[in-house]
């Protein structure tokens, strides 16, 4: 696997720099059948532009994105379905200067460590941009969860020490924050905090929560296939993310276990429920059937405009002082893209799963 | 994927439940050349298995490796290495009550929901046992990486409160530990608390750390293949962990841009190194030549002996009281366990980085 | 892949040489629930095993499987099934001198242009029992087609000119002849050429046919998982194989179009049906709902008693005389390893075709 | 697998439909500093596209390839490089009547199964179009080869009964006849016969041969990962196939051991070669060093315009005649694409193939 590839059976192939002809991706292995036209993508990858608000760069790129293949008559047809984003607004002069030295906090050193040469200009591979194939993938994801009744929600649950309430957490709210917090209280600190750190020429870290509803109780593999697992790569793959947590996550390292196993009970409707939910839905690698819930923290933007010491490819000590436009804070513009990520995750693990039973498997094959 | 296979190049197919025949791992992929011996992969297995404190489950069961193929006069023949342990020491009488109920915190319920029914004898793939075959694999691993320069040392970084200071980290004091805590004294501290939970018939969580160092620069992936994503699937597969983050982790919510990029310097020998690690060894998916820091969250052992509410499969709600040896701490024997799955993990991604630049595939092929 | 996995779904990794502990197989992905004994798999590996006729070398080594995991209470649990057959009759003492050069027609020496060196007793991983992992695997994989009602049946077609007529193919002929061979008349012939050659100190190539039955229509990808592309790669993977072809195969090069298409028509049952099979029943690597048609050519045993020329480690040219037991014929025990790895490859693409509609799965998940 | 992803290291995924918006391929996998412009790949094109000559469809589709990503400064950076090429003669209306029934050989019929409904329009995915993108990503791997000193021909080796003589075989005869049969005095005959089947209103089948001259020997993987189970997949993925054969192929089953063995000797410069190839290269799966021999069987082109039965989508048997324009031989213009199928699979196995050895990786590791 050299890189770009994601998935088993759902399987996504991202491709595109910044500022080449444009990003995209291929998605092989959607099954047939399936309404699906441009403007039911386009608003997930409105969610992830730039521009939407004063805390994320102003370019606007008019993200459009088209389908080239792999729809017919306005449904799937079970063959792969290719989309492309143009790049419209390249300005290739601004990166004659960082072609020349390695940004702090950034994959400038690594990629040159790794292919001998990268392209430089905003980021290349390891740009933003990157994120479109795979949102644009994850629409498709959500409609194939939501043909399943499942629900995905992702919002932003901290900024620097502002964290949010539990009790606020709707869609609605999300989207009435310019940082997607639907705590709008602390939303509104956290923007008054941001704003500070800007005058700071700083740019602040945080959280993404990511809670999936609907998921029956089955999904998963045990050993290396397990649903947290991959969740896990899933959301590490996203460019910023150091660290991804479960339920409890790391609070489980002070918690002892008769306050962290979470009590099996039948519910009115017969079901197995469990009174608590610090496994976060999923135990042994398997979903429970309660809501999924996953954490990410992310790093503060490292593009800041503080002067900052680096070598140059020359092997010199510099100082630089990175210019341009830059998001303060990346969260608000990520939370599209963990949902995406968590989606495309989950459907592939569903397929997969659909052969854990012979029973099943005969009654399918039975009736077609 | 089914679930028990990992690895694109260096491939590992583990098998085996708690108590059936026995446990074991076929390793596909692993270059021939290599001097193995049984005696090598032994001590591996050691630090994992029961009966070395009282920390942990008296039983012994003394889990001796047969290397069964692909080693010959001494040496790795570049097919595959079949590895076995039996199991000796299987009481099958004791499991007939926790066949008939789900034990809060286990993956009983979530095995019975995707497969229909499941080998309930201690666990049986959801068994700690299951991770023999990784520790054998990982022990080959390590000697891969061992030819390459690197190093690899993993011990418990925190139990309950008590967290390790990174000054008194060393091989030599991790095995001085019981807990495998190498700060002595937190460690002493740390066992009492251990010794309170026991006696409130409690387990407790906590947190292991792991440290590579000798990676070169420029291993790993871009976007799904990054070297953190990969590691965090490999970490997150050990059945206990809730969380994985790397270098800075969950910290960086709360930190500035200015205080999170670690800068770049040349140092004396005309390397490209940073004044901090924050990155923790990983920038963009792909290593900077730094050491590469793992950590990840253990809830505290399931297996409880106070008496806890659950369902049976009948779905009726009963109280149950789980009996049994179960280590009341699950840390100290999981050091292997992580240990093995970041060398699995590295393995695999310096094998498929090998591919990344023409000019080192042209001088490859041209030595040959 | 290194080579000794197979499989996206039902997977199957095989393990050992002809001169080790033993030779295995792990099988994940296996569906829950399937009765399984090992009464029931030894059959395949009897009928792959030598020493069944005069045709075939004559020692006998009791291949007796042992399943070590993935079965309760005679049932596969969903979770990976290791198997194993200990090598008994080990002689290494008769492999010192073909350990110096490299055998015409054998792997020798390209396993040592590939590794460097090469366990050389009884062609290590190059043995043709290497294929016990694949039959005991494969007898799984036939357990699963029997419960969705599809049978394999294969048999030697050709030995050196002797072609089987179709009108004496049965499973009951095939047992009777102790070439393989159900057209008893050419079998007898076949007999009499074979002794002939190996009174020469010869061998003979021939080619076996597999037909497919009750396979639904539908099942295989387009583009690169072409159902025909999957068998042909199954089949290719066992040794002597040099060619193969489906349906018409090769005659189709003197074919017209006109002679060669399959007329659709609507059968009374209702269902669509063609009038001639040249297809093999597959159409643009789908299948067609007929008979699957595959055919494999196989090479004369390259172990003759004639003097050949070749040349030895050291580089030097030499004259050699091979010694030790060898099948004149490989065809009769191949019969069951086509059939296994037709088995294996046809299930996992009937398992990766479960999702190719949206409907089925909607279905599918809502049945849970 | 859904279909449409081939490779392990050099991944490529195809897309697109004879009538959407284009067709196109992503390359995952190709390693940094390649040279690498739409000039060098367009030619691959041109000797797949229609029109070259009178036995090829008329309609010229301009098939210009445009290089979307992944290629910086004239170079491959080692990102994902997005290839496509516009669809630009699309004529939808003619295909009202073909949606409505089955054409004879082709894979209208198993599509619907499969998926329910199928994009009629020119085949769809199942279109020769699909090669499209197939080639583009071929000829990038030529390049890779060709910087290891790998050359690759294929031509036309029969056309119904006319078989092309070896002696003939050059490059440049092969663009010398329209039907890319090198031996020019045949090829003419076969124009002749070709001629007389085109005025019957029929189509003609055949074989292609590639041969692949500088393979290191030791290319490939034991079991599952023979480089002839590699080719023999690749090549059968294409959608006329119906057969494949290595070196002497299914001349084997007619021939004696001491026949078919090739010996080895070592000639002038110390090299180990084989007097005879008619293991066409590979023994064991893997490279011996020879020339790599392989022969695909093309079937009849399906579409011929004499009246056929068949059966509509109501379930009515019908009488039907193709009309439009459809090829009478596919040989000419398949050649490129068994080319590149050729070229993509060995191009991987080359990559898999790099760490078979430890004491190469450490030199490799040391290098860096």
């Amino acid at each position: 696997m050299a890189g770009s590839v994601m998935g088993e059976i759902f399987k996504i192939s991202t491709w595109g720099e910044s500022h080449g002809s444009g990003v995209g991706v291929v998605v092989d292995g959607c099954p047939a059948g399936i309404p699906l036209t441009e403007e039911e993508i386009q608003p997930f990858l409105d969610r992830r532009s730039p521009g939407q608000t004063r805390y994320s760069t102003p370019r606007r790129e008019g993200d459009k994105v088209k389908i080239l293949s792999g729809v017919f008559e306005g449904k799937t047809t079970g063959t792969p379905i290719s989309m492309m984003v143009e790049n419209t607004s390249q300005r290739s002069g601004d990166y004659s200067e960082i072609a020349q030295y390695y940004r702090p906090g950034h994959a400038d050193y690594t990629f040159d460590a790794k292919y001998g040469f990268r392209d430089y200009r905003g980021g290349g591979r390891s740009s933003g941009r990157e994120t479109i194939g795979r949102v644009a993938a994850g629409a498709i994801a959500e409609k194939v969860l939501d043909q399943l009744g499942i629900k995905i929600i992702a919002y932003t649950k901290q900024i620097g020490p502002y964290v949010c309430r539990e009790e606020f957490v709707s869609s609605e709210n999300v989207e009435k924050s310019p940082l997607r917090m639907p705590d709008l209280e602390r939303s509104s600190e956290a923007e008054s905090y941001l704003e500070q750190k800007m005058k700071e020429m700083d740019s602040v870290g945080g959280m993404i929560e990511c809670v999936i509803s609907g998921v029956p109780a089955g999904v998963g593999e045990p050993v290396f296939g397990k649903l947290d697992a991959a969740f896990a790569a899933g959301i590490f793959s996203i460019g910023a993310v150091k660290g991804v947590e479960i339920g409890a996550g790391f609070a489980v390292a002070e918690k002892t276990g008769s306050g962290n196993n979470d009590e099996f009970y039948m519910d009115a409707g017969g079901q197995v429920k469990k009174s608590t939910n610090f496994a976060g839905g999923i135990l042994g690698g398997i979903s429970d059937g309660d809501d999924i819930i996953i954490r990410a923290a992310f790093k503060p933007t490292p593009s800041i405009f503080q002067s900052q010491k680096t070598v140059n490819r020359q092997g010199e000590d510099i100082t630089v002082q990175i210019r341009g436009r830059h998001d303060p804070v990346i969260m608000p513009r990520a939370v599209v893209v963990v949902e995406a990520m968590a989606a495309l995750t989950l459907v592939d693990r569903l397929f997969v799963g659909m052969t854990a039973r012979m029973d099943r498997i005969r009654d399918f094959y039975k009736n077609i």
